[in-house]
């Protein structure tokens, strides 16, 4: 049983595909509450649901159901997972949109025809759904966040057992997560994420930044542009000046003061996604 | 009494005008839930909207009640109505945005003055707001969402009859709603909606297609271009190739694979609406 | 004890921050309603988030709980202020974005080193958040929202006493609101806010306004253009045609009919903003 349902998704707002999925919700169960996490998902962009994600779900009640739903592969062989963990249950295609939930549940992970699998502990439970009494009739062949991901959620919400559902998996599909390198004298990360505010977030970890430079203060490279020093907040820089942090979720930042660091970089957005950064010490 | 209200509006998101028509809602019903099927609707579109909540509220519990403010003639003689039909209850100006759901309850149209009036059945019924006692006051010139629309839904919620509301009519404005045509050798109809992915919606629905074909496989024109045969979903097509396939709305739809059948078509949003859209018969 | 919270941000739509908010608020109360009032608050724009906010927040239920968040001194020693009015709740950076809620419980202003301090009458008390049981563990520099702003306001819908959340205070920080003035034979305001319509909202209220005219019809001069006279709706003009009326937040507005008045001004929105709107007599 579960009081909330977050739905995560690429459909945009300007068409009625989020409310078709609410509708379907609400009437299988008319007292669960229902959240928006993001629908400005890329289109088809599968790294970045899986990135905006895993910022948001830990902070929601334990039993929460999360709905992703960025599916390019919608109609052909690709299954539908439910994902059982202590913390959360996630409903969503089976490409990858649950790589950063899996890692934490993942003992190894194999490559198989370019495809990475990952092979789950005994935490977690994966199922993929098949059983038609928890989908839509007639499933369509281009909306399953409508014909299954949202009715199998919203079975899920009233105490449905996830193993009625289909059958149980022990390697779901994810994708590779870009993971730092460090080399004698630089921790080298990328950026994996532009925020409204144009700030980038990379995924050099507070940890391991605080490990590499030790009692060093850190010259930050990017784009042809260098950084030096951390700050603590964004107005401890001056008005339009560059600076980096740790920022919100945990990790290094670049950001502007009152500016945007993607403008400042003169770069469009999907040349700033993956873009290296390089961590050194000063002096 | 219902538990739930939808709104459908132009409103956009960047002003608190929605939020304004929540406001009142909760105020006079605070146990209702409020869903957004859609604030992006093309200002003082119409047709749009209608088109838009008809893809939508068949999904939502019965006894819903779904808001609907595109409303260019707001101040003026155009009457505020409520239809009360078996399945959901609407409350929305009477300038053709309901056109859909009308549509199915019936007989006939008369055309007055340039406007379309709908003869209904006696399945459902239609009432014309008045009573001041269920609206705001004072009720402003230019913002009947929040001081006509919002708090009938909401007095609707709780159980208040819609003929205390008002006058019962029985020819509530409807648009024109474009119907395809057939003639020896192709089905005409037109493109009625882009989506947030760049897919173009048709007026021709599954049936008349699958009917007129028979056998036969499609080609399909639309702007110039020749799409051959039909897709079961977008990936049977190669990346970046057009393709049609009966979409989520059961009805022909032509889009690109991992694209925007929109930014291949090369056309302006206004454009692509109303295109049209020949299906002969291959060979 | 409180039912609703509403959100009034600049975080946008396409990342996971509001989310945050709701997950953290949700667990703490999982009962409580959350109301988006509007997250396309320009990018650090307090005096936006300020107009915004009023414009809406009378409409809410008694003892709603409203978080502000557009906060560009976050992690600095701005201070967290919870503001108790008699008709609801307010949590917000103390940094200007309450000013009109503050505007009406000031009985003077008092400017200190360029900031504006309110001297709040005995209606409403304002507190200081410091006490750690009320904030997420750790508080992030760069991300209060989450970690105060949103814990804060569900303790405080649990029925939590906000003066155990820190210390009262009785001057929380304004902006200025800018006045019209008035001189033998104009009254002068300015734009304040443009909407969705691009009708363009300017700070005359209707009964300044009403007052200043008497018994004559206004002539309005705005950026070069001239209007006579005033409409009570949109469509009481013609097509595309200028005009200016008591809007919906009862002030003077100047708009377009079946158009956009800003489009028709030919000005960058951070031009529009601010724009005097001079309104002189005719005749």
């Amino acid at each position: 049983m579960s009081d909330i349902i977050t739905l995560t998704t690429d459909f945009g707002t300007n068409d009625a595909y989020v409310a078709s999925m609410k509708g379907v919700i609400l009437s299988l169960n008319p007292k669960v509450q229902i959240v928006d996490i993001c629908h400005n998902i890329s289109p088809q962009s599968i790294s970045q649901a899986a990135f905006v994600l895993d910022t948001v779900y830990p902070l929601f009640p334990g039993k929460t159901i999360h709905i992703v739903v960025v599916d390019p592969g919608v109609g052909t062989e690709r299954q539908a997972i439910v994902l059982r963990t202590p913390v959360a249950d996630f409903v969503a295609p089976d490409n990858g949109v649950l790589s950063y939930v899996i890692e934490l549940f993942c003992d190894e992970k194999m490559e198989e025809k370019g495809v990475v699998k990952a092979k789950l502990n005994r935490e977690i439970e994966a199922v993929t759904v098949t059983n038609k009494r928890f989908l839509r009739s007639p499933v369509s062949n281009t909306f399953h966040g409508r014909d299954i991901f949202a009715p199998v959620a919203a079975h899920l919400s009233r105490g449905e057992d996830p193993f009625e559902m289909g059958k149980s998996i022990g390697d779901p599909t994810s994708i590779k997560i870009p993971i730092p390198r460090q080399n004698s004298d630089a921790l080298i990360g990328q950026v994996i994420r532009m925020d409204h505010f144009g700030n980038l977030i990379t995924n050099i970890g507070r940890k391991d930044l605080l490990l590499f430079l030790g009692a060093s203060l850190p010259v930050i490279k990017i784009g042809g542009l260098v950084i030096k020093g951390l700050r603590k907040t964004y107005s401890d820089a001056k008005e339009e000046e560059l600076l980096a942090l740790i920022g919100s979720s945990d990790s290094l930042e670049i950001a502007v003061n009152l500016g945007s660091a993607c403008d400042r970089m003169k770069l469009a957005l999907e040349d700033i996604v993956g873009m290296e950064v390089q961590v050194g010490k000063m002096g």
